[in-house]
């Protein structure tokens, strides 16, 4: 396992060929996803049941050549744990019955223990790990707390992405929004380990909502999380590969790439060679073709995956992905053409 | 009129303190704007009329020590004089009648004459220009050609902000977009031409969305096209200074210091001081408060405006204004003390 492509390019060995994996993978792209998921009746009934959640992990790997399984759950069972009720409405996204006003609201948060709110996560990873043995990686994650703490405060993800509600309790109150990002930096630390004992390989940390902060904020409100998350984890499981993902994050590169994480996503907005270039081989490099390019022409897909390879380069830590979670409307021969693409095309820079 | 702070600083000259003006400065957050906006009956209505047009343009002046004023009217008036049919449906943002979905669509568009469609705003300038006099400068403004397309090709402003369509034809029909791009380049020049000649000072760009292309999109599909557009204005008036804005373009700094623009306005994503050290003087950097620190105390909103003077330092090219467009929920009065605050507070770095 250790030797896999994917785990050895997040320690920035030699590989022969450039793994991927593909954000959002297990999804609703997938008509085989689609029928399980109606089965389930709804989006929480299949997050909550191991069985389906291991089943709909394992698809994407039946169809396609990935270099890694990600596990199927969503980033907001912890506030769901933590007795916010979460909901998605169709087409509408989350929605939670309670929403994060004050210090009061943050003290009447339900204690969070991963192995008894979470136990569904934790016992899909192990389902999972028994049907994949050694031979794929089963990538683990978590919200990050500033992220978490968006979608907790807003009380449903923000429509316009603006995420106005935690930005003004950022200035107007920054102590509260402190004390909740510390509870989460616990709770995030928690369930990474309880995903790491369950049998996961890596762990990746989705800040999805990074992006939205200026650098001085985000450094305080984001990022300082992230580093306290990495260091817990590093502390009892130095081995585990961890990678970070600030979605609109380029700017913040430099501070990023000594976060202690071995590995940082990057969406389409910055090109790997610019990225290399600030990183200087601190952390491996996962990303980022624009999930649009799914869309077009396999000549197009050429095109940009040629682009974002001769950008890489020969450097050993690259993992392909996508700059985002890939979309509904994807046909999945496309899937197929990159995955097989990025796999020959990449051959020859790591000769 | 050449002497005032606003073009002094444009010029990147020695200023006695730093010009602030607010995008988005009349607007819904005055009592007194939506007062017209209400008698006007749409927003399109009130757009179309240039005596209140220039009535609302000249509101946040008799209330603010701002140091120019902006003419009020909406990027999409282009789209509309081609003949998309614009309309504002209460809020739900901009929709158009019909869009662009292939090369016949763009066959079919008006052929645009700012002088004939939009005399309103040429209108609207003229009468704005004799009651200013030479007390401010006015600035005139246009969409880019690739956030015009973004609109026109969507059909209406894209909720979540992701402008799946235009994106789409960006890989899928490259050629057909960049026939569009070309017929917006010549409209978005001849329009702001006719701004210069009715008796604007300086002119904006507003390239919102070209921070959702990788690097090689944008300099293909955007900042080729805003390069062309400065060319052509700098031919003819080469003294009126050219200011443009992409939002979440701070990783495109380096090519956008290139692009001829006088000014570059900035997101808060960035701060000012690694901005300078990109742009290493080529032009006037304007920016950058996020619009969220208003709703903040005055205590806050000193410590994050303090923030960004010390980044701007005592190079005279920074004219401050938000990262973006102020919303309709902040208070004039915090306006007030963020321009009094501005103006007093940075006059130590210009001693």
């Amino acid at each position: 396992m250790k030797n896999s492509n994917y785990l050895k390019a997040l320690r920035q060995e030699k590989v022969s060929y450039t793994p991927i994996w593909i954000m959002r993978q297990a999804g609703r792209y997938l008509p085989e996803y689609r029928k399980i998921r109606e089965q389930a009746g709804s989006f929480m009934n299949l997050c909550t049941n191991p069985e389906l959640a291991a089943q709909v992990t394992l698809q994407p790997l039946e169809r396609f050549d990935l270099d890694a399984a990600i596990i199927f759950s969503d980033i907001l069972t912890i506030p769901d744990a933590m007795g916010l009720g979460l909901n998605f409405k169709e087409g509408e996204g989350p929605v939670f019955k309670h929403k994060i006003k004050n210090i009061e609201d943050i003290k009447n948060l339900i204690k969070f223990n991963p192995s008894e709110q979470l136990a569904y996560v934790v016992d899909a990873i192990k389902i999972t790990k028994k049907t994949l043995g050694n031979s794929k990686p089963l990538i683990g994650f978590s919200g990050s707390p500033w992220t978490l703490a968006c979608y907790m405060i807003q009380g449903e993800g923000s429509k316009n992405k603006d995420f106005s509600a935690p930005k003004k309790m950022l200035y107007q109150a920054p102590e509260v929004l402190h004390q909740l990002l510390a509870i989460l930096t616990q709770a995030v630390t928690d369930y990474l380990l309880a995903q790491i004992q369950a049998g996961v390989d890596s762990v990746m940390i989705f800040d999805t909502w990074g992006g939205l902060l200026t650098p001085h904020a985000y450094q305080h409100f984001s990022l300082f999380y992230m580093t306290q998350i990495i260091k817990n984890i590093k502390f009892k499981y130095p081995e585990i590969p961890i990678t970070l993902f600030t979605k609109g994050g380029g700017l913040f590169l430099e501070n990023l790439s000594n976060s202690g994480a071995d590995c940082l996503g990057l969406d389409w907005t910055m090109d790997l060679k610019t990225a290399r270039e600030i990183n200087l081989n601190r952390t491996a490099l996962q990303g980022n073709l624009d999930p649009c390019v799914l869309s077009s022409s396999e000549d197009q897909i050429h095109q940009e995956v040629s682009r974002i390879l001769s950008q890489a380069g020969s450097h050993p830590g690259h993992i392909f992905n996508l700059g985002h979670g890939i979309t509904p409307d994807i046909d999945p021969g496309k899937v197929k053409f990159l995955v097989d693409l990025v796999h020959s095309m990449s051959a020859h820079y790591h000769e």
